[in-house]
Order: C-alpha cells, then structure tokens, then sequence
C-alpha cells in the first residue's frame, strides 16, 4: 500500500491540541481526507502505598460531562522526560512524590489511534511520600485511596469510563503481578 | 463545584470529527479554556470463531504513521442502534456475519475523556458465519486470524498499541470469561 500526502491544512493550533485535515491519495487511485488532532505524548501513573492501595483522582471531565475516578495523569511538557512528568504530575495531583529508581514502565498506547497522535505511557509507582497536593489552577481534583479489588469491582460493573485507568489496572492486576508478584 | 460556560465555538465541522474552544467559568472565579472534539459514538467487535481464534484486523493508521493490529471497529452511522453497528462493521472489516442475539456486551469507555467525546461499546461476537469482506473504499485492511494466547502475547511484548483492542483482549480474557466461561 502507498499513502502519498496531498496537502496538509492546519485548521487550529490550540495551546495542546492541533487540529489537521490532510488530504491524501491511497495507491495513486483512491482519493480521500484524514482528520486527526497532534496531542502531546502523555503519562499515567499506578501509585501503589504500602499497605498496596492505590491513589485514585476523581476529577470532573468537561467534554463528557462527568465525574471520573482516574489514576493520576497529565501530558509531558516540552520535551520532558516521561519519568520525569510521571513524578511531576503524581505529586501535583495527589501529593505523593517519589522517584525515577521506583517507577516501572507497564505499557505505552496510542488512546484515539484513528484520530489522535497521543501516545500515553502507563507507569506503576511505589515507595510514595506524602508531601503536598498542588494540582493545575483549573484541575479539580479530589484524592480517594481504594483497594486494588474496590477497583476491579468499579470496572466489573462498567463504573470506571476512563480507557487508561481500567487498560492500567486491568494489566496491573494480570501482567505486572505476575512478573513481579504482589506489591 | 460549579462550572459555567461562558463561551462555545465551532471551530471546524468535518464529516465525522467537530472541533470546539469552550470558555468556561469554574467556582465563579478561576477563568479558563476548554478544547475538545464532538465524536460519534463507537463500537468494537471481539469475533470469536467455533476454534476459540479471533478475527483480527490489520490496517494503517495515517495520524499515527503505523500499520495497527486491532479488533475490528467503526462509529455508528445516524442513529443507528450499537448492536446493528456492530453487526455492520464486522461484516464490511472481516466478511463474516453475526446476528444480535449473537452479541454480548462487554464495556464502553472513553477512550480520550479529557478532549473527546467518543464512547466506544466493545462487544463479543459468536456464531459467525463466512460472507465477503467489504471494507470502505478507503480502508485498506487486512484479515488476521489469531488465537487469544498470541494476542496476549502481543501485548506482553507492547506490540499492540491500539487502547480498545488492549482494553478488550485483557477484559475478554480475565473478565467475560470468569463469567461465561470459554468459548
């Protein structure tokens, strides 16, 4: 298959979201239009305590319009180092630090593959300090700390829309445990 | 929590993907934007033949610049009712036919909260039947026929990247089949 770019118009630059409609030609016949946003690169974070339950963020979603139990989350500023964004984001939304040695790398994906360049990259965090919650201005966040299986139980009953909060716990539970055991 | 919009402008109306600048108001006082895009609703489709395999697609995904390993999947047309959407895209992506009785809900999720309105509705198909592949003219797809411990071990390696085929696989696995059993 040969995908030859036609033209390329950016329709907005916002301050974290482009938006492009590019036309383009499939195998020198089919004539046709993508429209896709460039988001940048993101983090999510699993932060595990001791006692192994894990600090959850329930914030308000404007363009969906709900209240939305997440883990911690946030894109990279320029150029920063994933970890690095990991760790920032984790204590701003909850007030727990840690760092880069006790962070492990679960999984990267692309959240909108049709529509969307976001790639978001899952971490797991342990040895969690308590230092102080300072989220963005306009973030409203609300800390809850659950069991693993308070969780699991929320997705058994579609209760959690968030796709990277149930992806991450789903593959906490089933593939990280299972390479490294319980917390 | 209060939120007040101040402010909704269309900034581009395209064929499936509307882009809005929100202005909005936050407990009176904190002032901010809110950029974000109006997405039809989704379906995603596990096919699950008579030897337990799954019907995979392989296709190339132009706003991230890579060919994608995924279930089958595709927006509603006007209207229409998940299941037929359902029914639609699995025939047109794989030629092969299922009925609604056929169909078993297993999760909808937003796959981008923060900037999409999209809901995409994952169901598990059975009962298939082989007709004829009839993707959009614009799709350039390939038919891929995996069992469900190559898939996993696809994503053990991070070589699937699409989030609903990840989200759908690991649920179907650790989730549908604790309640239904196998195939």
């Amino acid at each position: 298959m040969k995908i030859k770019k036609l033209n390329s118009t950016q329709i907005y630059k916002g301050e974290f979201i482009s938006f492009y409609n590019d036309e383009i030609l499939i195998d020198d016949k089919i004539k046709t239009v993508r429209e896709y946003i460039i988001y940048p690169p993101a983090v999510g974070i699993i932060p595990v305590l001791e006692n192994e339950k894990i600090v959850m963020v329930e914030q308000f979603r404007y363009a969906n319009n709900m209240f939305s139990l997440e883990i911690p989350a946030g894109k990279i500023l320029d150029n920063e180092d994933l970890k690095y964004a990991a760790i920032r984001e984790l204590e701003e939304e909850t007030g727990f630090r840690t760092s880069p040695e006790n962070l492990v790398k679960l999984y990267t994906y692309t959240p909108a593959i049709s529509y969307s360049t976001e790639k978001l990259t899952i971490f797991v965090a342990k040895n969690l300090e308590k230092t102080e919650q300072d989220p963005d201005e306009d973030e409203i966040i609300k800390v809850k700390i659950l069991s693993l299986y308070e969780i699991l139980d929320l997705i058994n009953e579609n209760k959690i829309m968030d796709s990277k909060t149930v992806l991450a716990i789903l593959m906490y539970k089933y593939s990280f445990m299972e390479k490294y055991g319980e917390v």
